[in-house]
């Protein structure tokens, strides 16, 4: 169960109005790595969370910090908004070239369809969709996809931070990044204790290595033409999960036959088999 | 510029039609994690990479791979589909519910659609898209995304192997099972290169530390009750980047204050201001 | 069946062309409450309806008229469109900003993809879908819907209104409103009338009340702190459906205990349970 | 910001595993009118309200409550699949087809993409996406949308009650059934407040009256052949929103003219204008 | 504008109740070729046409008669849903299997969402979406679209007629059939006037010959291994616009450089350049 | 299998970057006819094809020459981004309109999201997903699909080479046009050679024809008022397939019966049956 206080996490207070920012801001909220995802992403992994309970206590620590920070993003973008379009402005567009390019940049859904409020959509106006999220249970996995997430999420959220010169929405921004800091080394930690406990680092570690094609489970192909990729610890030298050397194979053969797929029957048809004769 | 063989890099026969079987491997074709992912984010990592010449032709070498897998699943999943659904069986249909269980559990449009081929959809029949790829442009986040994607990618075709007895397709299963090992160890061990080139482990790693809210960079905030979470690497001792020390923050409160919205202009219609009096 | 006459409803012409707000007008043809939205939910909820021939009759006769909305709109957009992007103006963007911001603010696919045709999308060009659409066979809760539907529309049109001075789209717009208006008050006649007939207030009436948890079903729970919310009908005395008196419940508390999930089989690799020990 | 404790709100403990009713289940918690929808709908509209702060409390008691209802939805799913598919049942399909009809009514994700948990999916697998909510800044509009979700939302879980007899699933289901009941009313209420403020019930009731198109503003076009429409309250009579009485057009007719539309500039390389001599 | 007559363009009446085939029929009313994807296309292609009236009318025409095939489909699904689930064979479904599997094979919503009506989804649930429609101005690239739409829609329709063995459905089934034969065959004679007024087959005719790269619009590239391709008329003989004759390059070589990417700014944090060093 | 090399079919370096024009080039590589369409569409009707060996090469054949093509047109995007958004001139935005209006017209994820880098996805941002392919396992069918695709395609990148003056981007279209031109040679010459073979034009030819509903397979129905579409070759004259004549039916009216539904079992709890006395 949850409860809520009124109180933000934290500062959301642009020093002025900026609609076309507000536009990019959402990439962030409700993009594929925003806040939404995160949150949905973490509090998913705690509801189904079959394993030890401090991982489950972990997942919803952070997974709940998450909604704050939809709260947040989700306040800034209602405040970059406050009284746009502006409707003196709005007639000056004839005359001013520079309110024609902010009406034109604006996400004009902010004006229609939220009414000044943030939308649960990224900064093309794509509505967010479950999809982004992954739980799988197998916690080694998961914590790979939240440290992706964190990772990309930071990146996003730093090269928002150069796109503005505003006090108030940099405040917000750089306690954003120093959050998304901490969590990328809260996953990493998590993961290396994960791999050191489950006594590998191939996902999923319990899979019997006697099933799988052990022959071609350390080979680099050269697929791509020009072997510059040679030269990396991909291809050569001992592989990280300490089993075998890397092969590189400078001119990868199909190890398969051409295949040939029989006739469909007559009663789906299909281009009639009398043209294959 | 590509070019293709009709041969496949490895079998993909299965001992036996199983449709039902088939809608499931769908997954691994045209899922969230599936062949099609993997090969359009490699791909796209490599058109895009403005990088080192290695990272651009290692991205070439595994995503010209996968383009393979995906010709092999396909393949493999239209085999499945040979002969159904069975003309004289779905006339037994009333009289024999194992048929009837094989007809209910097909994917219909494996039939009415695309006529015994494989579908760019997943397990469910939700097509393919293109928010399951990422290519940000900067290699130690995609590095992270692609060793998360082969991790829920060998998971999930884990759990398919054990959801069936078919030799051929625990052949062909066993191949990928394999190769997602190869990309694994191949993704981390790139990853680490990049770590220790960049000199740090936190993406983006050339964002000035100084602009980011350092004070709240490694705190663990507590926001669910129980404190179970404490028991963790990422709660306490040295983070991972070596920097600080994690901080547990028992009872987290907000720095922010409550915020208040000002009212939207009156032409925008939204709830007018004289209730609020 | 249906029939076409090629006169329009109304009268659908502006007075200039216009690209930069065609974008715009694109939400109420092609949006959440576009009248497409309308449309396919009034004619299947028609299709659909097992219940008195004259809600049958009203649907149909409401979904037809809602046909003609969207053939309005789009000839309007069509209009608005009339020789844009214009290739004089085009070569004049580097000298001239304001030309420019038109380029820029219109949507390219109305160049590129529907040669100066509406599209069927909203005002960022996502482009309608069906589960806009509700259809659910409980008539009092689709004309909840209906009226719903009705209201975001008339909302968003009327913003749309406030954004263009051009006489010939508020004419048009006007038109749209005022039958916005008829609707409204349609939906909440009938409404008033299945309530009435029904009994009751809440959907569905017909739910044996003694299998609902009677004793939550009329509470508030102040999960957000700070008790403004208080001070409503919807907090205190007598409930709309004249059942019960509403109960604020200053502090909630969970009546259900801490889930515990037991361990996956092993053949789902989900995190290995000797983790748990 | 948001606090989490660990207990539920109510129970959510099935008497047995059922993974083809956890199939059915997904569709209040990831469908249209499941409980993410109710918690983004409510928590949008909550972090966007720029009216009363009264409103704001209630929208954020009433989302945040909505977060537990997803919790205890997730926590459900999750013991419906425990043990799915079981193994040993599986080996048993050639044999005993209600066991294949089990495994032919799963959702296949659930075994392959989430190990046994609950996803953000509908019924048939559909991702929860954000087009499902809407936060207009008209509060009135916006309860008639909260109203509609509570109203679908009972709808819907009332006929999964009747979908299963395990006593565990009733449950928790007759709880859930009894906070919509609760949630009905609040909504209701909270309209009726609204629209005695505002003096109208017509959203939204600031638009200038004298900018509609008052003469076809409350008609009835019987555009359908046959006038059982014409027996109701929506096509005669007050309208209910007091102002003139409903005019039922028993044969409507266009009021606008045949639309002609100009060919479009050559270097679209639309249809050439020659072929319209 | 339109009118409706409640009379069906034909009968749409099963012999009896089939819930199984219900879901599977889905496909042809909204899936990606099914009546909606046609009623809209032709619709749309109408409202933007700017070419000759008869055009015009012949969109009309067509796109006004598959509203009525939207409205027949609808109704043959509602009443293939009659009774279903059935709630005492419901309770038989652990005794028999049979049932299981029918219960297992139904689309959950059309239960739990509709209430036994016809869903605007294909036959795996998926919402129908407006990108499946095509209007782009020039016709004879969308008669093109149509012909596809009406060969790939008959193909579906024929392979649905085989899945059943109920007359009501068949009959209904040969109906749609024989008018997808008309459509094709207007379709086809549409697209040959167009060519022929055009005087060319290539789309679009009016773009400036000299302005395209002559010298490889003739060239077939042999880009798979293997030249059973080179026993085909697009491989070798006179194109079928009569220009030029085709030229089959066995070998066939890029023709463009090997492309190198400037390094990003640093403000957007890519990978940064002293890696490349 | 398939294999790479780094150097380009054709050239991809425009004169100088365009960020505005990028993000309209998008349209055909991610859009409903871009690149990505024809590469999945071709491999995937290659990867599932029954029929003759030659046509399953030519699908390979051109399948892999459109990945070389989404190759160029995702570097050419890359370049046309180079620097974008300029930082200096971000700072001028305030003073210069021109630069003002260049921000607000790119696709924000093409700073945010790719770093400069193409995406997958269309030129208003959503992304590229599999329901635009199509692959049915009849051949002329899917050929009807292709020459489709390659119209709308060549339609499309001809619009696109008019709205700019880049010489480098011009003279890459130049090829793709000149491509899809030959495409649609290829693809018209494959349906006659398939059209001969299998002795008739409408798709399937193999259903047979005693089955549908012969007396309406030739009818035109004048739905829409005006009979303009009676001058055309789809309404009188030996239809194409030369079996019969056209009959244009000037008032056509419904062959079957007004639908009844019966009311649905009480446990779906639809509109009470009381309603309907």
């Amino acid at each position: 169960m949850f409860y809520h206080v009124k109180d933000l996490q934290y500062n959301a207070k642009p020093a002025c109005p900026d609609p076309v920012y507000a536009k990019k801001l959402q990439e962030v909220l409700g993009g594929q790595y925003g806040e939404i995802t995160v949150m949905m992403q973490y509090l998913f992994q705690g509801f189904n969370c079959r394993a030890d309970a401090k991982y489950r206590d972990l997942l919803f620590d952070i997974g709940t910090e998450e909604i704050a920070h939809v709260e947040m993003l989700a306040t800034l973008i209602a405040r970059l908004l406050d009284n746009a379009p502006a409707k003196d402005q709005e007639q000056l567009v004839n005359s001013d070239p520079a309110i024609a390019a902010i009406m034109g940049g604006m996400n004009p859904q902010h004006a229609i369809v939220s009414g000044l409020g943030a939308l649960p959509a990224d900064s093309v106006g794509y509505p967010w969709n479950a999809r982004y999220t992954i739980a799988s249970g197998n916690l080694l996995a998961d914590f790979r996809a939240n440290l992706n997430a964190e990772s990309q999420g930071r990146l996003q959220v730093s090269r928002l931070y150069e796109l503005t010169d505003d006090p108030g929405v940099r405040d917000t921004l750089s306690f954003l990044i120093a959050r998304d800091n901490a969590h990328q080394n809260q996953w990493i930690a998590a993961i290396r204790e994960l791999e050191s406990e489950e006594g590998d680092i191939i996902v999923p570690t319990t899979f019997p290595r006697n099933l799988q094609k052990e022959e071609v489970a350390y080979d680099f192909y050269n697929t791509s033409q020009g072997n510059e990729s040679s030269h990396g610890p991909w291809a050569q030298g001992l592989a990280p999960d300490h089993r075998y050397y890397f092969r590189y194979v400078e001119n990868p053969v199909p190890y398969g036959p051409r295949p040939y797929l029989i006739p469909a029957p007559y009663y789906l048809f299909n281009t009639p088999p009398m043209l294959r004769a």
